[in-house]
């Protein structure tokens, strides 16, 4: 029906989304493909999972965000497979969709490095409702530990270990720290939430291996006050209901917990897997996609390839970390590229990364950042990370929300998103948990 | 342990909390129950189910509300029995609580009037995880009408029944207007949101039995403007999932439709069956339990019924309405006479309702209300319901983002709740309805 050239893009992440802004006044037909109808600001998703904010406030509809740009439609659809030579993509409901030019955004999911079963243990936080179970873990816990009069038993509930010390575990050890010490403080009757254990583990020397050391350091003492210990050095060998086989240093040792969360890597999206077959393209170990200079593949100069899903090397031959940062350059660059194709014009330059720095924050109005090479930590860092948070999300109604939650928090501790709900995670019931556990019974109420 | 007299209150709603929160000062050992770890506002719960506010804005948590209240513990649990010889409650965990005086506020839940299947097909709206579920197959449909390419089945996506015109469904019925209308309005490129139809069915003669008859006319104006059409005098006989079979003024017809929406009725919550086995208290048809004037019931003056599950009589002898105001009236009063009969002093006098009036909103700043006997619409009747409800949400937090959230939606028209998380409910499959469907191909995208 029309003869403008065709632009899909599949996944509505931080690089997909960049490319279809990016692609805003173009002459070109764009259509966005992913399995949500959202676009989900992942660096605050802990915060849901820890009852600060609500699901709608770090998502926004895609389809809201890009309802003015009238040459973008946007499709609820499952990208299955590939047919580079015909340029034509086919979703799980078998439809088929024919492009001019793709951009693979497909980004990445939690890994277990092959241990798929810890997944019912310890769930990861990529997701809006992997966000919620957690929350509904920990809350839970606290919820049994209160019921429970058994002393190890109650121990077990009030240990919380968070496997990966990058950002994520950090903000996830340092966001319980707070719910034990200052949210829930007042709120029980038989035990003191303060008495939680919060354990958060990592292979590596130290936390936030990505950031420069001196921060890290700070970063270990702000989680320290927060009540969070760091198990350096160590590795997970197991995960079950009851808790985490681990290795220190070398020997084994044990963690009895009913709570674990993982925040230990990810590998990429499953679509990697037939864009790879499909155009025999080189991946890393982890299954990313090898592109080159301008984000294409090996012969398909029409494919381009951003965000968590690429293997993209910097100046130095290393590779680009899965930041949402270089999602975001790498999809304004494609879309950028692409134009400039249907216009006729020369190709840019190679791509090229540029670094505005790190963000953690720990607990309330404590962070550290590195911005631009400068060092920050305490509050200052929080008010960097707070403004550039704020200044991302997308959409303005959420902006303004987040802001207002984020004060009134600051000056009360409280977290309105406290809601335990849906259905508990198989094989956690709280009713068996309690009645195997002995239970306080009605003289111990006082 | 302690001396004290011992008060259980069974279930965190208006009747309950509104109990527990009259005991605050009380030299009385208060003891709240419920299944859920907070209290939801259950009033404003189809602005959840229409994406306008998140579950998190409409719901407490008990234990934050109560957190000062030293007096007061709260747990989690689900009460399924009484023995009241022995004045004690057993919850489903096997854990038995003894009590003094017991305040039994458990509520009541969505009824399908014998029809049980139809619950899959057309959800209530009773707690948060139904809202997100309403809210799930509302902009589904809208999802998988823009990829279907059959007029016929693209109508029955866009068509959208309400079962039951009280203050809910004349609610959600206007608020699906104003999503098809205003909210997604330049959201989608094959479909028109606006062609959405909206039907709104009741048994009854006309919308909002409840309310004064001029005002019920109004309501049925404004629902028209927003396009929702009202089908009285109408009776429901069979739902699935193609659509309602239905009897206008006794002839049979078939509306096709992929959405229904139950706001249909009510019944007591499961609790009253033991209560009214082991108690022999007379019940009502739908289960209610009688209640005497000081709200106790016949034989055991320890045992007070509140809110849903009570049937409390007005001074005609007309049975008082499940409203959140009379809950809480109902709440207060109960705990006042239990402080009374431990400080030893007389009984009150008898329990009397005293109605402020009733509320409907139907779409963006435009309402009626009867408040005190003053009949309001539009605009002044939606200032009316804007400022009582936001007095009445428990939480200061909520209170403030609510407000925002509404001041921006009214100047905006945006709604920023508008995610379809969770699971697809049973038997609904995008994939499965789009391949069935016939979707649209590549060449379709324009």
């Amino acid at each position: 029906m029309s003869a403008k050239p065709k632009v899909i893009i599949v996944g509505g992440g931080f690089g997909g989304l960049s490319a279809a802004q990016a692609l805003k006044s173009a002459l070109i037909d764009v259509t966005l493909i992913d399995r949500r109808n959202y676009h989900l600001f992942q660096p605050l998703l802990y915060q849901v999972a820890t009852g600060s904010l609500s699901p709608g406030e770090v998502a926004a509809p895609l389809r809201g965000v890009l309802s003015r740009q009238k040459n973008t439609r946007v499709l609820l659809g499952d990208v299955q497979d590939i047919d580079p030579a015909a340029k034509r993509v086919v979703l799980a409901d078998g439809a088929s969709f024919d492009y001019d030019s793709l951009i693979v955004a497909a980004g990445s999911q939690t890994s277990y490095y092959g241990h798929d079963a810890w997944q019912q243990w310890a769930p990861g936080l990529k997701s809006v409702e992997e966000a919620t179970n957690i929350r509904h873990k920990i809350l839970y816990a606290f919820e049994v530990a209160e019921r429970l009069t058994d002393p190890a038993q109650r121990r077990a509930w009030l240990t919380f270990v968070i496997v990966g010390a990058g950002p994520t575990g950090v903000e996830l050890a340092g966001a319980i720290g707070e719910i034990a010490r200052q949210t829930l403080k007042n709120d029980f009757r038989s035990i003191d939430p303060e008495d939680a254990q919060i354990i958060l583990l990592d292979g590596s020397p130290r936390v936030l291996m990505t950031f420069p050391e001196d921060l890290a350091q700070k970063a270990e003492r702000s989680l320290a006050k927060l009540g969070v210990q760091t198990k350096m050095n160590t590795m997970v060998h197991d995960v079950d209901r009851d808790g985490v086989g681990i290795q220190v240093n070398g020997s084994p040792q044990r963690l009895t917990t009913k709570t674990v969360i993982w925040a230990g890597g990810v590998t990429v999206a499953p679509f990697a897997r037939p864009l790879a077959k499909r155009t025999g393209v080189e991946t890393d170990r982890s299954g990313k996609i090898k592109v080159g200079a301008d984000l294409t593949i090996a012969n398909f100069p029409d494919i381009y390839v951003v965000g968590d899903l690429a293997l993209s090397l910097d100046k130095e031959g290393k590779p680009l970390a899965g930041v949402a940062q270089v999602a975001m350059q790498q999809g304004a660059y494609a879309a950028k590229a692409i134009v400039r194709k249907v216009k006729g014009q020369p190709k840019q330059e190679a791509f090229s990364y540029f670094d505005k720095g790190n963000l953690a924050v720990i607990g309330r109005a404590a962070a550290v950042a590195n911005v631009f090479g400068v060092h920050l930590s305490g509050l200052p860092a929080w008010l960097v990370w707070a403004l550039i948070h704020l200044l991302y999300i997308v959409e303005f109604q959420s902006r303004v929300v987040v802001f207002i939650k984020w004060a009134i928090q600051d000056v009360t501790f409280s977290r309105g998103a406290r809601l335990i709900t849906g259905d508990a995670p198989t094989d956690f019931n709280f009713n068996r948990e309690i009645a195997s556990g002995g239970s306080a019974s009605s003289s111990k109420v006082a």
